[in-house]
């Protein structure tokens, strides 16, 4: 096990009805900005309930509506803006994870002089946030508990993931009943994103029984309650299930100590900011290839351990195993999350942009559970089409 | 899943020399009180090493030595008289569950008009306490990264846990490397103690798929890393696996949501009270006689999943699984760990004291998984003997 740091300091309310915390921002000054997305929060009556609470706690409340599926660096620029003119002390996210990603840099970009998309491309920029609020409405990112945001600048083709401490949420709230209503393509893209995190965590080469152990059991309850909730959408325990098996799948639980690399997010990212697709659906279209392309004697016992802890798969040969473990995980996103299952599915009919994505889609530093190279990443491409 | 709120705000440092990190306590100020159990940490030169990084930091220290296994409240008086009288602003435990437990409450005792012992015995009455560092040295309570605190009046055979969000640490700091000098029988009660932990928060009636997953992984890993640690004390990755989930096992994430009553911890909490014996072997002696007799037609399910997903027990049928999984337990406990089987080899021969310590022992008002009455406390401690 690597040296770590393990600090998360947000304060979770699980559960239904635990917007009535939502008074407890008003610790933090009278004046908040409130983050969202499209007119969902309004149908579900979450917004006027928020609003109504924020309002008995003496709260007065900003706007910054309209944030895309992939949070744009305009709209992140805008927020600040706001926060900065009327002294706004902080910023209430309600959605999903990408509402909260852009609350977060609008959090950072508030209390720094420079351009927002600085904090994006150079993450050490970010000294200080307001403190940042959560509802969430959408079980995928985990973005409800940890330190990243990842932003877009669609105009470059630019997608990058930042991080820091202080974009910790300070406080937020997970009430399953919240995603009751989430459809089934955000659904089961969602279960991906979260098996995707969880994936990325777990396959490093380093010794990390802990991690590796709570991994597989986030994976197993992925693949259980996945479908549940998407033949039944209003089932609670399948929905609260996702939900905090999500947040605990990138909250550092099964990452630290293990030093992983993110590949296949790499990928992605790029994918998102040349097409603009759908994050989950990027990833799992990715997975399955990316596990084929590097499956070899190193790592077959790694897939094979994935396949006998989290499929129960009995196979004692370890190439074998990790074979139908793979299977397995293509069958499962593909055949019963519904999800699409290679790029054409997704409107990418074409390898024009594969050399750039994979110049920028460069390999970290860290060492990696399997380092890829330029041609690597152009070939996974290529097979995912 | 029942709702609930999470929240863990110790900044944890994990491996090899993260010490270097103590000298962040002088963000709580210049005077520290240190507080110890025997000479250990003096032989292992943890001592001298903390205090030259506090001298370092600027940090006054004033010390608390002799902190007992189960800890006195005389020695928790003693502390925050010390605190109050030279006005200490953070209190530092180097050493393992016990020491941090009376750090804890000597924190919030400096901040107690009234005695130390009613905080002991009415958690509510805790409203503040100093800001808790801790170095741990045995992976066994879990207390480096909650809110509880078990002290005990011996005189009075009294031994309770106290509870409050102001006593969870504000940092602490975990290198395995400090448990490798950790003797065989405390190796083998500290495992106990952590695998206790995690059963009480497993076997709960409640529907919550993310706190059982992870629970049975935190089992399996102690399953696997017990016996190496007992075998090769300086097997690093065997003993960071134990300390990281020992950590886990207590700190909300397999609990919270789930209503766990706690009822192997309650008997044992009277035998320490009557006889102070070592806590991890009392729970290790209590724990297959308590599944042996709550086992019944409503609870061999559990006990049965149990077996499948931890003991990778195949069987059928649940009562068999069941009765199979209970004797892995006792075989684990008994013969691969070492430890010892019944009360009377731990010194308890008699029955005198079982009606007072099982009227004590009283259920709390949560629904349990097996309500116990008096009359079971009685049979259960009797099989035990």
């Amino acid at each position: 096990m690597y040296n770590f740091t393990f600090h998360v300091p947000t304060r979770i309310y699980f559960g239904k009805g635990q917007i009535k915390h939502l008074p407890e921002i008003a610790a933090s000054g009278s004046k908040t900005l409130l983050v969202y997305g499209g007119g969902s929060i309004k149908r579900a009556g979450i917004y006027d309930q928020a609003l109504e609470l924020l309002k008995g706690a003496g709260v007065e409340v900003f706007e910054l509506p309209g944030v895309e599926p992939n949070p744009k660096i305009e709209t992140v620029r805008k927020g600040a803006e706001l926060c900065k003119k009327e002294q706004i002390n902080s910023v209430l996210a309600i959605g999903g994870g990408s509402t909260i990603d852009c609350a977060k840099v609008v959090a950072a970009a508030a209390m720094y002089d420079g351009d927002a998309w600085d904090l994006v491309i150079n993450s050490k920029l970010i000294k200080a946030a307001l403190p940042i609020y959560s509802i969430l409405t959408i079980s995928a990112t985990g973005s409800e508990m940890d330190d990243t945001a990842v932003i877009s600048d669609l105009g470059k083709n630019e997608k990058w993931a930042t991080a820091a401490p202080c974009m910790k949420p300070t406080m937020s709230i997970l009430d399953p009943v919240y995603t009751f209503t989430v459809p089934k393509k955000q659904t089961a893209a969602g279960t991906a994103d979260m098996m995707s995190h969880t994936f990325e965590n777990y396959f490093s080469m380093e010794v990390a029984d802990v991690q590796k152990r709570l991994a597989e059991g986030l994976l197993k309850v992925m693949i259980k309650n996945g479908p549940i909730a998407l033949q039944d959408p209003e089932n609670y325990d399948a929905r609260a299930s996702l939900m905090w098996a999500s947040s605990h799948a990138i909250n550092g639980l099964v990452g630290n100590g293990c030093s992983p690399t993110w590949p296949i997010h790499m990928i992605e990212h790029e994918l998102s900011a040349f097409y603009d697709i759908t994050h989950g659906e990027g990833l799992a279209i990715l997975t399955p290839v990316w596990m084929e392309h590097i499956l070899n004697e190193t790592t077959a016992p790694y897939f094979a351990a994935y396949g006998r802890n989290v499929w129960d798969i009995r196979e004692e040969d370890d190439l074998e195993a990790a074979k139908l473990a793979i299977a397995k995980t293509r069958s499962f996103l593909f055949d019963t999350m519904g999800l699409p299952a290679d790029l054409r599915a997704v409107g990418i009919t074409d390898e024009t942009h594969f050399e750039i994505m994979a110049e920028k889609a460069s390999p970290s530093g860290k060492k990696a559970f399997y380092p890829l190279t330029k041609e690597d990443i152009v070939e996974i491409l290529k097979k995912a089409l």
